[in-house]
């Protein structure tokens, strides 16, 4: 017989949890789960915070990641920078206070968001090893070193044996992490991977990974210049919601709600308070701001909608480039083609700007490798040769989850020449940027299915695939050409004798005048392929006919 | 030129945030994006946590969803049920504190485990409508109402005008809720489709919807046994980590490591801590476990994996019942057909429990009905015909990215006589029960894909596949020697005919004991259709190559 409960008896067990409590019972959501994605996570999460923090100090990242085998799935990963560092005082938090961080309050683009990711990795190696990570760092005012552990109950650091470090050098961050339940392999999902890919969408930085094997490779920067700093921005007025525009106004320092709004919202005139005016009779522009309600708020925003305004401002996205994207594509997978487009930005929910690049690789490197290795339990998902980057930031992860898959799989590829995309060697290559990329999971894998992305990433890579389509008919059309040469010069002796047989004309004079005829013709054609496009896709396509 | 920051510059900014404003900021992760999926997470939420409730009080569920438009995109939620009521102290958390709740320290199997999904519900009223939401509920002590808003800053809840009511009735509790940004829609992924399969999966529950329209549906309990109440059970030592090791024996009462061991986990016994001692010598069974460091804990953790141990206690795990299921499915789905397997418990990650039970319907109600009317900009997915659930509790999204999605759709369906998996009417029902479901993300929208469960889900449901084959090729069979029996009659008169003129035979004569021939060939076969059932496959087969 089961016991009944009474409601004081389910609630003598009431209690709380910490975040960090609950992301070490769901590990798995901050891509802790296999033991390949588990060190690729590790990795992303230092790699990713050291270059957020170097281009801020606006210098050139110089990335040195260095994992060791210490035993069986366990390991050692250092990762160096040279950015700003960390003052002292803040360090522990940076390491071990999941939810805290820089980034939150600035409406600015980065590749961190959320201030999870060093702390969530402080938890696996607590969780995996018991043991602190390490942490060395100098600013311009101190350098020092020390232990950090988390206390998972409570979310906070515990910093142990901090020491100053009275040797010089340059300014700088290196953190040093056992882990266990890993393992470093050379797959699709392995951090070989991981950072190649990140050398593709960050050509300003320097890269070196030592493998545990000892070997050292360099991703060297193919562009020296500094990627335009992206601004922090004011929303936009379509992009806030009431319960946003409450708190804003709350903490607004104007008197009038009409001078709050023209100094809180990107794009708001004293033309547009008129215009809101005209809109809506029922808001008081002159009102204390500080005071506002909910509903006076949501009528605001309301009529934010019924105008008219220009579109956010674009300051506050960061792009690779497309002269960036192709020398790294070039660089890196060696295509025989390749097509690059930077789209415009545009804004999904009505007033968040985000800008999509996209760029198409053909032949050379370009392609899936498949993943033989990774049998290790940890999920391998087909990917097709899809490169998805958010924030210029690798996601190897959860592609089944991801607008960017969702786009690209959606695309007839056989109008671009792509017969089958699985088999080919091609790689699409997409970057989303925007100051809020709505991630489908804290693991920040996969970009959430909005409709308005997933259109404008559709919308590049056709821009690509219609290059690409250029290119490959062309490719193909003197494919053609070149196999009906060899053809009809194949017939060209015998022609020419029994042409001679019937003309009594010498056969060697009709073979030269025939093949310097037959060559002339494709000569001009080898020149200039594209000219007889319109008559080789007829052919093409009757080929296709006599063959079905 | 962009500006470049010092490390105190940058830090300067230094924040934490809480949980709830990461929520807030993140609350697609929660469920919440697009219209009709927001809707049906807030009324997923409430159900979930009254179930729950009500069967930890030991009574049979009566659950009442009132759903009203209010404006545009506007609704307000009301969700009452007969539970045990909420201790007054206790309810503001409940409501608005993310991550508190009565389910985590207890190792027991339940809808709910973490504690976010009825705070996520007050966040998301707070922040598209900026109200509380008003709870009443009724205890064996007290009976009261009040008001309850979230402070996001803080994850605190605001209780305001608390109430006593003086009125008597039943215990039970009712929640209501304002929601903006939602929307009803009877589609796939809408609230209606969402009852219907929490019905499906708790056949002992009532469960009554008020649509908006104000029609009444009423999913009355099919069976009036309450489910088998799951134990709090200890934990299997090969579930455990190093980490939640060392936490247990700092805990522990116990003097000696050894009288912890046997204290602490389940399956332990004086004879495995012999065999215990010969694995590692380097174990002190008599140390004091509140003093055990990691890496004494890491080498019991190891031993354990080198004993052989009887399989977890499955007491933990409840499951809806192959007769229960059967009955709900004929009830909802009215197939022509069903099949319905409860596999053996199995263990994921070493030594945590899990129970799949599969269920095959086809024909009658079975099968995907397409969504046509979820054009409201909320992503729907193809979910192909399976009814997925967790610890009985439907899920609707993420369908990608699944363990039981990813099971159904590796099976190669064509050797179970299902030629078109997504054409034809048959619908795939998946339960996944466990004390600890590995949700692949806060919204536990889906199961993530753990190798182990993958596999027991494909053997559950070929199990179901087998008896589907034997059923349809039954029914095929019968369809062949129906048409085969009709062709033979349209030649009979004509053949009598023929054969009387030849052999100077009466043609009557001849008709009758033709066809009587044929009909007791025939009937034989009606009555006992799986007896041809090899010689029919052998002329199917020949068929399809006739005509292909």
């Amino acid at each position: 017989m089961a016991a009944t409960l009474s409601a004081d008896e389910i609630f003598h067990e009431f209690k709380e949890h910490s975040i960090a409590e609950f992301f070490r019972k769901n590990s798995q959501m901050l891509g802790y789960s296999g033991k390949v994605r588990s060190l690729t996570t590790i990795v992303h999460e230092y790699v990713t915070n050291s270059l957020d923090a170097v281009e801020e100090a606006g210098v050139l990242p110089d990335i040195r990641v260095d994992i060791k085998e210490i035993g069986e799935s366990r390991y050692t990963v250092c990762v160096s920078d040279n950015g700003p560092g960390i003052p002292s005082k803040h360090v522990g938090k940076v390491f071990a206070t999941v939810l805290a961080g820089t980034k939150f309050h600035r409406y600015v683009q980065q590749r961190g968001q959320q201030g999870i990711g060093a702390a969530g990795c402080t938890l696996f190696s607590r969780i995996t090893t018991g043991k602190p990570v390490h942490v060395k760092s100098a600013t311009s005012k101190e350098r020092y070193e020390c232990d950090i552990d988390i206390d998972i109950k409570s979310n906070k650091p515990l910093v142990k044996n901090m020491a100053t470090i009275l040797a010089g050098g340059v300014a700088g961050t290196t953190v040093c992490g056992e882990f266990a339940e890993v393992k470093y392999e050379n797959s699709d999902h392995g951090v070989y991977e991981y950072i190649k890919r990140t050398a593709l969408s960050n050509p300003h930085a320097s890269i070196t990974l030592v493998e545990p094997t000892g070997k050292e490779v360099v991703f060297l920067r193919s562009v020296t210049e500094l990627p335009k700093r992206p601004k922090a921005i004011k929303p936009h007025p379509l992009g806030i919601d009431v319960n946003d525009f409450v708190e804003f106004a709350h903490r607004s320092q104007s008197r009038k709600l009409s001078a709050f709004l023209v100094e809180a919202f990107s794009r708001m005139t004293s033309g547009k308070i008129a215009e809101l005016k005209d809109v809506s009779h029922d808001i008081d522009l002159d009102a204390d701001p500080t005071k506002i309600t909910w509903s006076d708020a949501e009528r605001v925003v309301k009529a934010f909608k019924q105008i008219k305004w220009m579109a956010p401002e674009l300051d506050s996205l960061s792009t690779i480039g497309e002269k960036q994207i192709e020398i790294a594509i070039k660089n890196i997978l060696a295509p025989k083609f390749m097509s690059v487009v930077e789209r415009k930005p545009k804004v999904f929910r009505g007033g968040i700007p985000f800008v999509v690049e996209a760029g198409i690789a053909y032949g050379g490197e370009s392609g899936k490798k498949v993943d033989e290795n990774a049998k290790d339990g940890s999920v391998v998902e087909a990917e097709g040769n899809v490169l998805r980057f958010a924030n210029k930031v690798p996601l190897l992860f959860d592609a089944s989850n991801c607008a960017i898959t969702e786009a690209v799989k959606g695309i007839q590829w056989k109008r671009y020449g792509i017969a089958n995309f699985e088999e080919e060697p091609v790689s699409i290559f997409v970057n989303v940027s925007s100051v809020y990329v709505p991630y489908s999971g804290p693991g920040k894998q996969a970009v959430a299915k909005e409709d308005d992305i997933i259109e404008e990433i559709r919308l590049a890579v056709m821009d690509c695939g219609r290059i690409l389509q250029r290119y490959l008919s062309g490719v193909r059309s003197l494919q053609l050409q070149e196999s009906r040469y060899k053809t009809i010069m194949r017939y060209v002796e015998q022609l020419s004798k029994d042409l001679g047989e019937i003309t009594g004309v010498d056969s060697k004079t009709l073979e030269a005048s025939l093949k310097s005829t037959i060559e002339k013709k494709y000569n001009k054609l080898f020149a200039d392929p594209e000219k007889e496009d319109a008559s080789i896709a007829e052919e093409e396509s009757e080929t296709e006919e006599a063959e079905g």
